[in-house]
């Protein structure tokens, strides 16, 4: 018996947004939320104590990269991920399935999870590899060879369980193939059919009593992402994510995030995989996505870049993103003027950009913590406003934004 | 008026040694105390709340690094060190006369403040300069090149003062000349007579309620050292420091701080500058040393080295490090078992070992918390120890681990 509960709490009337509660065994998260993701089982530069006093509820470490380093037996043996890397609440591990994908496709064809991250937008016309990829996909499973060493390894949808249930997280993920944005509709037919036969030997091979996600697939097409939705909806998954290409635009994400969650079951919570944007989070819980997670909050902090509230200056124009940078060396502000954040309320801007400027450490984590606590807090207010029926005008409120300063 | 106020708790009856109370502008710090090192405004990859946390009464900053980058202006602009910094606590600043010498003396010498530290130990017999010196020192003050840019920077006892005033620590040291261990009687006399000068210069230059801190040099020679505590001690400083070239040997190190501190007003605060070694540390506070500081338990850090209590296997022959490494892989173990800071009580050496193993911030900062408390620690032992009464005992347990491990 799985340890997840999901209940419903409110229902927005003009959407599919919904509001939730989900019960897993280290914790309660309340969805929509954002899931701070610590690849090699730290989020980078932040101490877990910081990431529980900002408020982050959920949090998501790589399976790939932890399976290379430092193994899963050595997390298994200091007590699992929760123990090993001092994070109490619930969290989650991928399947190292989008590994293959980033390895795989992404590296022969130069893409992205959306065909918009093309360096050459024409290339798809092409269909030459840009690199050989490192990655292999057969019927028992993938054939990658190690970023760290170039050795070669074999993840298959067994393996995959075996690994997450030594990592020992609240909720895994079936191993898929994430078919590349430019792949036919012929082979991503085929390799859906084949994710579905591994969704089948995940279900099959676990053994604990964690949370297994189901994971639909089936690119841009409307028919596979239907037919997916159906298919795994019927089997006993605890949760779901949307994953693999998400098609050519913006759009195409959205219209995949329709087709599948109008059929996904209702009172089972929805992870959309890798997509964490201010516009696509608003987009996406508005299409019935409960769960998000992606690296860019601390990958922009690390890159001096800190993120800033409609109210404070950003709006899509922008992506609500501030560089921090030497126009900034005797500014006194916080970096947002709105954030009551553990580095707002202590630090300045000029303080920031000096400690970027010497190369301080000190400076990613301020700004990975104001990041991340920007994203919990944008999470609380859609929940808000879903539980109090205005999260259309919440999202009026940071999205005309664009209009008005882009 | 000074802000400071000095009150002996405690005298050891068998040394020099001495427990007080140090108030300053910013709060009270117990003696003997070691100075958590923060030369950029930051104790590398440490949250000063984190200080905090772990008990550290107060920090300093070197003001040659901020007075190039950002500049005093910028950091009085932003309401001084301690609101730039987020450190509420006491704090000092050096004078940059160190940093002379860093990068005078030591660079033409291949020195640091013991001739022990000599790549060639018989170098010093040569005499010949190994690379030529970027500071020339006239009776005006030192001009340098900028580490950063190689562009000529003049300082001088009054512009040292100036910007000790514009970064608002607690307690502001006097530019002063550091001696290199390899230089002539003749020469230590005449800068010794010139850092007095500088020294008068300064108390006549401040004009601010800050601490002012006069430096005893005069190299190796004890009729210098005795010459300096005595000129310095008649002037209205409200502490002393020791500093420049401390002889060639630990031992001399020790006559040293003897002959100063023999002769430095009692009921005044003295700093031994820029050391930090346990032993050391026990040394020198049997010879009456209220305060301490240095880099190593953060740069060690940084280096994978964890300090370790004696009743957990360090001893003067290992000098209490323990190299975090590849078989800690398993070991579930916190750094040091006997301690109760805030890595200790949550992270294994299995986790550190894998984060500094990935390359992931969080090592440094989390072996740089423990190293700190570390130091916070012993301390606070050998304060307990010295109103206790048995400073001999404790300082017996940590020196006596050296015969039986060794």
């Amino acid at each position: 018996m799985s340890q997840l509960e999901f209940n419903l709490l409110a229902r927005d009337s003009r959407s599919m947004a919904r509001a939730g509660t989900l019960k897993l065994k280290h914790g309660v998260v309340q969805t929509p939320e954002f899931i701070v993701v610590g690849t090699r089982a730290t989020v980078k530069a932040v101490d877990p104590a910081d990431l529980k006093r900002i408020g982050v509820q959920i949090t998501l470490a790589n399976t790939y990269h932890l399976w290379l380093r430092p193994g899963e037996n050595v997390v298994a043996g200091q007590g699992g991920l929760h123990n090993f890397m001092g994070w109490a609440g619930p969290m989650v591990t991928d399947s190292g399935g989008f590994q293959a994908f980033s390895l795989g496709y992404a590296l022969e064809h130069g893409v992205g999870k959306l065909i918009d991250n093309f360096a050459d937008r024409d290339w798809f016309k092409k269909r030459k590899p840009l690199r050989p990829k490192l990655a292999r996909i057969d019927e028992d499973g993938v054939i990658f060879r190690s970023h760290l060493d170039g050795q070669p390894l074999k993840l298959t949808p067994e393996k995959s369980i075996q690994i997450q249930e030594k990592l020992g997280a609240d909720m895994i993920l079936v191993l898929d193939e994430c078919t590349s944005p430019v792949a036919s509709y012929e082979y991503t037919k085929n390799a859906l059919a084949r994710t579905h036969r591994w969704a089948e030997r995940c279900l099959a091979a676990r053994t604990t009593d964690q949370a297994l996600v189901g994971i639909v697939q089936g690119g841009e097409y409307q028919d596979l992402r239907i037919e997916s939705a159906k298919f795994l909806g019927q089997l006993p998954f605890d949760a779901y994510a949307i994953g693999g290409s998400l098609g050519k635009s913006k759009l195409d994400m959205l219209r995949v995030l329709e087709w599948s969650n109008e059929i996904l079951p209702e009172n089972k919570p929805r992870h959309l995989l890798g997509i964490g944007s201010i516009e696509d989070i608003f987009a996406a819980v508005a299409r019935g996505v409960d769960l998000f997670d992606c690296i860019l909050p601390t990958r922009l902090a690390r890159m001096g870049i800190a993120l800033i509230r409609s109210e404070s200056g950003g709006h899509i124009g922008n992506h609500w993103r501030m560089q921090i940078n030497g126009s900034m060396l005797n500014d006194s502000r916080p970096l947002d003027e709105n954030c009551s954040c553990p580095t707002c309320t202590r630090f300045s801007r000029s303080y920031i950009r000096h400690l970027q400027k010497s190369g301080e450490m000190l400076g990613h984590t301020l700004v990975s913590v104001h990041n991340i606590a920007f994203m919990t807090r944008l999470m609380q207010e859609i929940r808000t406003a879903l539980i109090g029926g205005n999260f259309a005008e919440l999202q009026s409120t940071w999205l005309e934004s664009v209009r008005e300063k882009a």
